[in-house]
């Protein structure tokens, strides 16, 4: 029998990793790195770093492979090509699995975050065992996803007192497709979302590379500081080559 | 100057715990345990336990002190009484912080699961800065919350291809208050509100111990398994004299 383990890294910081993902670290026999381009690299480092820092026993080794891309433009149908990069992804799981993994050995991919938040490896484990093509066990280890570090490090409760929390995509929110939610959390933003609701009254808590040297806070009314972190995330883009933010709205307390 | 922490100990597994959350108990002089009677004296136990275990030098104390008790009732406001409450809580922190804590000192709370989900640490440091009362530096420490115990231990995505996910309580899903997300995860329920939907077509995914060696699993369609979690939970509540589920709600995929 073959395992594969789906380990949670944490969103960062490399203190953000559980002692239960360090066990598992120390188990494993290949990581499967999945590049994603230049713009990428830096993750890809930190995945090396915190195998570096935290296993023992120098006798794992890499796997890379290149991860196919989803198809963008504005005539694509977001969902469906989700879903087929997801069959393309689970080609790429299958080959490595067959061909990298012998019977015996243990198995990782590295999730940023959590695994069972917009992450799509727990989704293509389960299709591959539905489909018959490989058997393996696998084992999913929860990390400290981006939500948990930007409340933290604004030190705010991600809930008002009773209430709910919704955690969604920038694209629902740019489309109206969010509830009425006290509290709502947008993580995947391309397109500075928050701008579509600058006109309600409205609390943010923004971060953008939480957890890392690199990280910007800005809080206040979004109508005050929309522009503002609009100026700074596209100055950070530049000069980092990627970005990757999430932020907190919220309707002020009654 | 004081410093309080604010450390998320993750839900139920002592292998939860972060890197970060280990070097702050080691920075710790004082925890501060809140004794929430005899049926929680599980809870006090797993902190203690999770000290002992990740502490080096054992020069640190604990102060323990009753924690106020919500006022509970029909005839109660849920809100208001968790206002009381946390106003109360917040009496006894000032005098925590004032009596038990020396000048250059760190004193920390050990918060289950994440301390910005459904806790009222955090709330209750920003209202005892506010009100002038106590000066002090805190810092949060995020925890692994037993939502992503949950979805680890079912091995399933929180979110549905880029939907949204919406965390409320059992109160809000019994009184009718909850969106229409694809992915509703219930907390702090003490009435099974399941029971209010299981005429709708969903599956659910329940939990309780998560991470413990208790821990309890079930999934299913919930017009199924709506009976036999209601009778497990009851039994379990019985024999371990309390109880804390999570579960998952969701509709099935198109």
């Amino acid at each position: 029998m073959k395992t594969l383990l789906i380990i949670g890294i944490g969103a960062g910081n490399p203190d953000y990793i559980t002692m239960q993902a360090v066990k598992a670290l120390n188990r494993t026999d290949v990581f499967f790195l999945m590049d994603k381009g230049q713009s990428k690299d830096a993750l890809i480092d930190l995945r090396r770093e915190i195998c570096e820092r935290y296993i023992e026993q120098p006798g794992y080794r890499f796997v890379e492979a290149q991860s196919p891309e989803r198809l963008r433009g504005a005539e694509v149908d977001y969902q469906a090509s989700v879903a087929e990069l997801n069959r393309d992804k689970q080609r790429t799981f299958e080959r490595l699995i067959d061909e990298e993994l012998a019977d015996g050995e243990t198995g990782a991919f590295l999730a940023w975050g959590d695994p069972a938040l917009y992450d799509s490896t727990i989704r293509i484990l389960q299709a591959i065992l539905a489909s018959g093509r490989c058997t393996f066990e696998f084992e999913v280890i929860p990390g400290i996803t981006s939500v948990q570090a930007l409340a933290a490090q604004h030190k705010v409760p991600l809930n008002r007192i009773g209430r709910s929390v919704e955690i969604t995509t920038g694209r629902r929110l740019a489309a109206g497709q969010v509830s009425d939610a006290d509290s709502l959390v947008v993580m995947l933003d391309a397109e500075d979302s928050y701008r579509q609701v600058a006109d309600q009254d409205l609390e943010i808590y923004w971060g953008a590379y939480l957890g890392t040297p690199e990280e910007i806070l800005i809080a206040g009314r979004l109508k005050d500081v929309a522009g503002q972190i609009q100026q700074v995330r596209k100055a950070a883009r530049q000069a980092n080559g990627w970005i990757m933010d999430t932020y907190l709205l919220r309707k002020p307390e009654d």
